[in-house]
């Protein structure tokens, strides 16, 4: 069974599904533990957002996480017209459907009100005043919704009490009219460094929401290494291992050069990739990019050497 | 469902399971594309074999494999005797199971008499004639078998079809008294280059022998990078989602950094690394080996500024 989650921009349309491409959704523009770009988008400078939207894109994200969350102290004020200008700026420069990143209602609805063709929601969860808030948003502009695995009771380091709050989401969604294939599930990822077998409950917990809730599931991996020793490793293995898992897609950095070659690998060893051709390409980019270095740094007569 | 493989050396038992940490079999003892082990090994010279097998439980062995295979002309005269040796050899230096590597019948045999504890014998394959030969020294021995899903028509393509020879490989040694936790099914490894999709194919195969046959797996990993660019990185990628899909050992090398460094990194996401401990030993490994490489190549001043 494949499940496939559609998403898309003005002229682009991206099919999310375990049968297809992983995809990408840059998480760079985010203002969260960015202060100097939290502090240019106050300040309504959005250079540094349009510099992001295009390198992300450039390096291979087919979707872009926009978050507008500043840290100010009446954010139901502010960020929904900051959470507008920096959805249109990043659609002036990059043409890929757009996820509105935010806890704030009215900036998810701002989002919606800009952000062309069918965006992404992020996110809904299991708690019963979100659900009635973001659901008439997500059915009324056809959009898909991220459901994240907690509740009010908070987030449970039990995988089926999280499969449990998925699922009462999920059916939840289908009440208001919200097809489960435009359901993203995010299972919700625990440091491994706290929680033993945190990437395995993870894997399962994908299975379970494909196989017995019908949806495509989502999540930001980088939460599993918090703690440990060489955080970009572990990252970069455990989205190789969730692709074998069979999630579609993940918001995640797609400049980070590890992340990159774990997801081309993976999707070449599941057979996304035809004639491996972006695996090949990569390692080409790579080599270019290593030789061009090498170009500025290394006196003539070595990099001679280097090559004969 | 568990299923468990025991193997052992003198004093030593290997346990491999899927919820059990990832066994690595070192693969370095093999002369075939070694060509001057082959030489040293033909003219009584093991003193290679002897630092190759040190070195590979050093780096986190648990089971070796040796093969004997010289590529002379007469095998079957030749080498039983080397296998001999060689396994003498290891036995003298390290305490660890054994994994028999041979396609010649007596050299298997020979291995069988000198090997101590409970080894491994490998291989059979589907081979009506390789059955016959193979499944009563193993039963006579009560040695652990891996069992390679080809036969008399070849290597398939079709997964199905390795799946289906596995299962006549599984019955059969049953009917030799061969417990189905003592045969280690390998589903064959395609490469990825020339058979789209040849990881998920593998990761298919796992999965059905665990639940269908109650058989644990094997592979030698590296085949699936054949013909591609940095065959190192899709390697350890690709072991990774081996671990993810329940894969519970491989041959392979564990002096390949990335290998050792994917094995470490998808125990701990599958749970199977208590507090971290063995990923945050391999970091601190990496970072005094790189500490220490430094030392030598930087002048005193930088090393201290790198420092501050």
């Amino acid at each position: 069974m494949s499940i496939e989650t559609v998403v898309k921009s003005p002229t682009k349309t991206v099919v999310i599904g375990p049968d297809r491409p992983f995809v990408i959704i840059g998480e760079r523009i985010n203002p969260t533990g960015r202060k100097k770009l939290a502090a240019e988008m106050l300040a309504g400078d959005f250079s540094r957002v349009r510099n992001d939207a295009i390198a992300q894109v450039q390096a291979g994200a087919q979707i872009l996480d926009v978050n507008a969350g500043l840290g100010v102290a009446n954010p139901h004020e502010i960020e929904p017209e900051v959470m507008k200008e920096a959805i249109r700026v990043v659609q002036d420069v990059v043409d890929v459907p757009i996820s509105i990143d935010s806890s704030v209602v009215p900036a998810l609805k701002a989002g919606l009100e800009v952000a062309q063709g069918k965006p992404i929601v992020n996110s809904v969860t299991g708690e019963e005043e979100r659900m009635e808030a973001v659901f008439p948003l997500v059915a009324e502009y056809g959009a898909v919704v991220i459901a994240i695995s907690n509740d009010e009771s908070g987030i449970s380091y039990d995988p089926d009490v999280r499969f449990a709050v998925a699922k009462r989401i999920v059916e939840r969604a289908e009440a208001y009219g919200i097809p489960r294939e435009d359901v993203l599930v995010d299972p919700l990822v625990m440091p491994a460094g706290a929680v033993q077998g945190a990437g395995k409950q993870v894997f399962d917990i994908v299975r379970r929401v494909r196989e017995e809730l019908g949806c495509n599931t989502v999540c930001g991996a980088s939460n599993v290494s918090f703690g440990l020793p060489n955080r970009k490793a572990v990252n970069a293995y455990f989205v190789s291992m969730l692709i074998a898992a069979g999630m579609p897609c993940a918001i995640t950095n797609p400049l980070e050069p590890a992340i990159l070659e774990a997801i081309r690998a993976a999707d070449m060893l599941m057979g996304h990739d035809e004639n491996c051709t972006n695996w090949i390409l990569l390692q080409r980019q790579k080599a270019a990019a290593e030789g061009g270095e090498s170009a500025e740094a290394r006196p003539a007569r070595r990099r001679r050497s280097r090559r004969a």
